[in-house]
């Protein structure tokens, strides 16, 4: 595999999207005005690479480019923008233009291309939407960012218990107003509450004239509107679904959630999760730069908080550091190597508890485990650390002191790192954002507390 | 949504998987020798449950629920099963009725609950399987892991481009080898290379007579064998495919890669990627503890050195810190910003390097980013900082050494937390790995260096 992933490395070449010299030749034709070689260009282009183009490009190019685009703009490129290049890309067209590329597009893209305009835009480019779609519209965009409401389609197929395979297909090839691309229909009852999929595939390969009733699969699980987009991301990837119905509060379908939206809400999911630790946001690498120094600041403060506590702990020591130097160099490892085995703790943590593999019953035993895992690595940390600082300094209580202050901090990381987490979940708040600088300040204030402590109370 | 998600929390009953009140229970009827109430309890669940089940129940319990299981077992239960449970469960059940159980599974989730499995045991359960299912398993299992060859499954639904609609849906009808779900079908020459797909619902809606070839879309991407799994999951992502065809390196279709396959594979190289920064890998949760603690140790070694490093540097200036004891706490402050700013740096030039945003043109305008986000940050900070300092010790050139030192100190972070990740992924190594400690080493270094070296000049 390490042959293999550095040949890909090596190609430079990309398998999927735009190439730089792509990129370049674009930029010289529309500064050159040579608007038909572009249009040449870009004609046999996926509209994700084309989306893929209109990121790279800056916004006195992208005005000649839109100028090139074809009208009515293909509604794929709309839905393939990423936020940051769609508000730069919409300003450049005319409210009527975008409201008839949205026409043909799903309503869950609909919504994606719309969240997070500015609302003027979002007025003008509304007002220009057929009403029985706007309305339609506004309620979704009313549902909170984040929820299943704002992910699913109100593009469904809905076919009655008591109809035959023929008479589904039947439907399927005469309706006007089928979703862009589904693979299973809904079975409903009479109260349009869903009781059963069909996909697709079982509508062509089973005898028509069986009852839908037949081949149905009983429904594995009906998203409510309110849920939280991860809680369906985890429930697709525990059952393996395809595509899922949304329901109402009173049970009826209103839409589905399809698994290609999953796909992006778990990298998103996890990114978060992770990208929380260091103290980023996982939009952090397109922000711009006083938005991101700002929100970064906000992290760095609570982990300066963190060292000034230490340094405070430090200064308590003065006298005894002052006595016997070396102190000041050896209270570093200490507080470092608790620091970054807790981390690792914490992160472990913090991801199972994302994916609810920390349930009942493991809390415990997980606990235990990291305190297992804290034994082994701090006696092998601390018979090395210690021996090195015994000869390094000549001095054999150092190297003493300096292991049982590491063992200490070690096995206190172990267990903080797992049970922090875990209380401060409980409390309500997010793991991922304040477990982390947490444990570093106990790991840091401990670390330098048992360390200069005992070598004060049995060096000096 | 704050309050919406602490109504999630709130609420114990899990929206999917096994409740702990029915892990209980069933433990206590198969300890009670209840078993048709077991039987009785399981056979509504989805098999993703079942499995569920599987990894909550002890050894001597598990095998009791072996026998409880109806024969033939339901695969789906197979390929839901994690890697650490399979193992035990399927040392419980004869390879005749595992062999059996995976007859009805696509290739893909075979080789899922065939990979990783000891070889003894592999070929135990190699051998109960007919002839010629077992010689193409053998070819698929000899794809390195983690490559489309391992990924793609070999049932496909292949069409030739002169058929008609009709056509094609008799074949389906017809067809007793079809994949056990399928959204599209493949368009091919008579050299069997893919030329086109039609989604199953483009076959429904369209006029039967009319011929394949009118209606089939462009293929937007092939996958060869060879590919790495993170790359296709990129170019899944990238077009919002539901399927893509997999071809031999001559060019032929060989099977089918689906998006329910893509949703693990992301999670896992998400999870990889910034476990990684850690110093923990994403099956660190399930691993028993010694090789949980080997693991981590290899990590926490590299980063004794970098503290080793850092420490040796302090210990040059020993006569500074006895002369001036408040730098032994001070200069903590120094190296901890450094490494903290250094670190949020890192974490997103990484997640950038892996979603390949950081691309060509990208790489200059993002170091120059980092490092105007690090002026800022910085000059906040000295200015924090620096005054509490002067403050605290009286001492207004302490105050501003300690500034000078901050500021050079979080440009460098921002600087080499960019650029290193970069340089790292140039040399052909993994950055999410190695640029950490790579750059924790220097913030540390540099930080107490120029701290106490300003000190020692200017202050001494």
């Amino acid at each position: 595999m390490d042959e293999q992933e550095k040949l890909e490395l090596e190609n430079s070449t990309p398998t999927y999207g735009v190439s730089s010299e792509l990129v370049d030749f674009i930029k010289e034709a529309l500064e050159a005005g040579d608007f038909s070689r572009v249009q040449e260009i870009i004609e046999p282009l996926h509209a994700a690479d084309v989306a893929d183009l209109i990121t790279n490009l800056d916004s006195d190019l992208l005005e000649k480019f839109v100028t090139v685009l074809n009208k009515p703009i293909d509604p794929e490129i709309l839905a393939h923008l990423e936020d940051q290049d769609k508000e730069k890309f919409l300003k450049l067209v005319s409210p009527d233009d975008i409201a008839e590329a949205l026409a043909s597009l799903d309503s869950d893209d609909v919504v994606h291309v719309l969240e997070d305009l500015d609302k003027h835009e979002l007025k003008a480019i509304l007002r220009a939407i057929p009403a029985k779609n706007r309305a339609m519209l506004e309620e979704v965009l009313n549902y909170p960012e984040g929820s299943a409401g704002r992910l699913m389609q109100r593009e469904i197929v809905c076919v009655p218990t008591f109809w035959t395979i023929q008479e589904a297909l039947d439907f399927i090839r005469e309706s006007q107003e089928l979703p862009e691309s589904f693979y299973e229909v809904y079975v409903v009852d009479t109260k349009h509450h869903p009781i059963g999929t069909v996909s697709l595939d079982m509508l062509l390969r089973n005898d028509p004239s069986s009852p839908i009733a037949e081949v149905k699969n009983t429904i594995t699980s009906t998203i409510p509107m309110s849920m939280g987009q991860d809680e369906v991301a985890r429930i697709f990837q525990h059952y393996g679904l395809v595509s899922a119905p949304v329901i109402s509060p009173n049970g009826r379908i209103v839409g589905m959630i399809t698994v290609d939206d999953i796909v992006n809400v778990i990298e998103e999911e996890v990114e978060q999760d992770i990208m929380h630790l260091a103290g980023v946001s996982e939009s952090d690498f397109h922000e711009p730069i006083f938005q991101t120094a700002y929100a970064r600041s906000r992290w760095l403060i609570v982990t300066l908080i963190n060292t000034l506590i230490a340094a405070s702990v430090i200064s308590q020591f003065q006298h005894s550091i002052e006595e016997k130097v070396a102190l000041s160099f050896l209270m570093v490892i200490v507080a470092a190597m608790g620091g970054n085995a807790g981390m690792q703790t914490v992160t472990v943590t913090v991801r199972a508890l994302a994916t609810k593999e920390l349930d009942y019953a493991h809390k415990g035993k997980s606990i235990a485990k990291e305190i297992f895992v804290a034994c082994i690595t701090s006696v092998v940390f601390e018979i090395i650390l210690g021996s090195l600082a015994a000869v390094w300094l000549k001095d054999v209580y150092v190297g003493i002191v300096l292991g049982i202050a590491l063992i200490c901090n070690m096995l206190w990381a172990g267990f903080a790192g797992t049970s922090l987490p875990i209380l401060v979940q409980r409390l309500g708040l997010d793991p991922a954002i304040s477990a982390g600088p947490l444990l570093t300040t106990t790991t840091d204030v401990l670390g330098y507390a048992i360390f200069l402590g005992l070598a004060t109370y049995l060096l000096l």
